[in-house]
């Protein structure tokens, strides 16, 4: 669940410019939904607010990739280029991201999200700040599990808003549903694949990689926003086939990137501490395809290395090169140019109106090429 | 988020009969839904169906009260016997008691729910069990939270399923994203309080007490299911406002009880150690009542002795003696017959029929006169 920048052409271009109209009407809608939320909580008590206002927070930042790609997906499929619909979508998307950043946040231990703390150690910090008793630890935790569950409620509650191009017996809302189902169940065989251990059927362990990758990322980042939106418009079941055949490599290509980068990024771009990943113990395709095809040496310091959160940067150096000399950051590299040649391929004859074509264009440029 | 035991009537009570009905379908189609999901799970993988049965074994078990309000808000408003509204409905409002009970536990660190073990111990369990790597008790969690989220979303689709009547824009739908937003807010006022500590504006005490009983609680147990079915079955803003009349006293009394049960009940019928709740350092009204009309010398040991998890049964007795010479208990007894009173004068006036005028009656006995 990272994100890619997504980079606006220049104001001439007219996708750039119809597109930089959606993102205000965006954050407008967003605003006013969170603003009608923060009533009912008032209702409720004044002290319950931070509760909202921690969501908040963490909603207004964001590349907006999904809601743009459910944008996009709209007006290829027809939808008119001020309708309301993609508009309280992309909220409901931004949301369901937010929720998922929550909890992932709570899970992978992490301090951090977008530049400012992640929401459990908001309320952690609050705790420390007041002085007040118990567990301040385990406060933020909790306070971050409500804070994501009323994010994942308020994520359905706007896409039910949409309307009737989102009502129950739509396809719009199969692709919600299936989406959400999917994160949870991918997310759960990611923190499985971590606590299996290395030694767990290593022949599989790309297979697994690329199946947890799919589900955790690459259909729900890419392919499920651009399907929602080209639903709402009321697409044919061909144009949200080739869709698909665009938006899926895409997404493999966007989340595989990503892979690179958390091990191969540069620090002064990325934000984060070089190696970061590794830390983490994140068992990536990267990290399956060095287990696979490097030396009993190089899978021996891998394994012992991954996870571990004192790493330092000469050790991180170090496993830099075993996983390149073992030809995973080459094959990685091979499989990111492959899907991202096919994504190119099927975008060229997508039945969608040129600027479509050309937003499309850009934002899975940005998706693959991204250096942060 | 305690539960009532619904006795069921003798079978030759109508009102028993047609309960019993309603219960053999809202089981039947509970599991007609999730097995629809396993189909979905097994599409990622078949190690992910695990995060799924773990929902499904906790969403058998319970004694159904939030179902079975909803049943007969439906039928007291003119809904038909044999539905299938209020029975998705009923489905929905047990996927999300079961999806609020998931996260509890792990905010509470209960290790045991409806005679099991917790999600969060199960998860721990089965990696001790394989002698999985890493940390247990965090993948433990980890996977909790994931299994509650997936039932927070299948509640929703499941609600959303029940077609028309829970559209957009229908009353139903407007208290199902209502109940979910005070749940939260309110589950976030009790760590909040628990954490504050107790030197925090002790004169207000009682009132966020009350109120924290009321959102966490009161609203999300009774009040809201009955208003669900209700509105489901197109009942009149009075009789809504009638409904709310008997089932907010209703549901204050029912915690109120559980709260009493927590410090005062017998473990040979809860199930649970003596005195838990003071274990738990739960701040509950019975509490708050203690701590602002106890002597200094019982507010110090109150404070002294909640939330400490050695606790044995010699210092239980003492703080149930010092609760009680408070007059705590007595005015927390006062307060449910009170509100008991209010709810039964409103049933005995409400426009709806016999047969559900002696339903809600038996499933209002048994909420606050319980033991366990």
């Amino acid at each position: 669940m990272s994100q890619a920048p997504v980079n606006a052409a220049s104001d001439a271009d007219p996708a750039a410019r119809e597109q930089a109209s959606y993102r205000a009407r965006l954050s407008s809608d967003l605003e006013d939904f969170l603003g009608r939320q923060r009533e009912v909580l008032l209702e409720v008590s004044e002290e319950s607010v931070p509760l909202l206002s921690a969501v908040h927070a963490l909603a207004q930042g964001g590349k907006r990739l999904r809601a743009l790609l459910n944008y996009w997906g709209w007006r290829g499929a027809g939808g008119e280029a001020h309708g309301l619909a993609p508009v309280r979508a992309g909220v409901a998307l931004e949301l369901f991201q937010s929720a998922a950043l929550i909890h992932d946040d709570i899970i992978d231990r992490s301090d951090t999200r977008r530049g400012a703390p992640s929401v459990h150690r908001h309320f952690s910090n609050r705790h420390a700040e007041a002085a007040w008793f118990l567990d301040g630890t385990h406060f933020g935790s909790s306070a971050a599990i409500l804070a994501g569950d009323l994010c994942l409620s308020l994520s359905e509650e706007a896409f039910t808003s949409v309307g009737a191009r989102a009502g129950y017996d739509t396809r719009a809302r199969a692709v919600f549903n299936r989406m959400r189902t999917e994160v949870m169940a991918g997310q759960y065989l990611d923190i499985l694949e971590e606590v299996v251990g290395p030694g767990h059927e290593p022949e599989r362990a790309v297979v697994r990689a690329r199946n947890i990758l799919r589900y955790k990322s690459a259909k729900y980042s890419i392919e499920h926003p651009l399907a929602i939106g080209g639903a709402l418009a009321g697409a044919s079941e061909e144009l949200l086939a080739s869709y698909s055949e665009f938006s899926l490599p895409l997404g493999e290509a966007f989340q595989l990137r990503d892979d690179v980068l958390g091990v191969f990024g540069d620090p002064a771009l990325t934000g984060k501490p070089a190696g970061d990943d590794l830390r983490e113990g994140k068992r990536t395709v990267l990290i399956a395809y060095a287990l696979s095809s490097g030396s009993a040496a190089a899978r021996q310091e891998i394994t012992a290395a991954l996870g571990r959160p004192d790493l330092d940067d000469d050790a991180v150096a170090s496993l830099r090169g075993v996983i390149a000399d073992s030809g995973a950051l080459a094959t990685t590299e091979a499989l990111i140019a492959e899907h991202t040649e096919q994504a190119f391929n099927t975008l060229a004859k997508l039945a969608v109106d040129e600027t479509t074509r050309s937003a499309l264009g850009s934002l899975a440029h940005a998706a693959v090429t991204r250096t942060a």
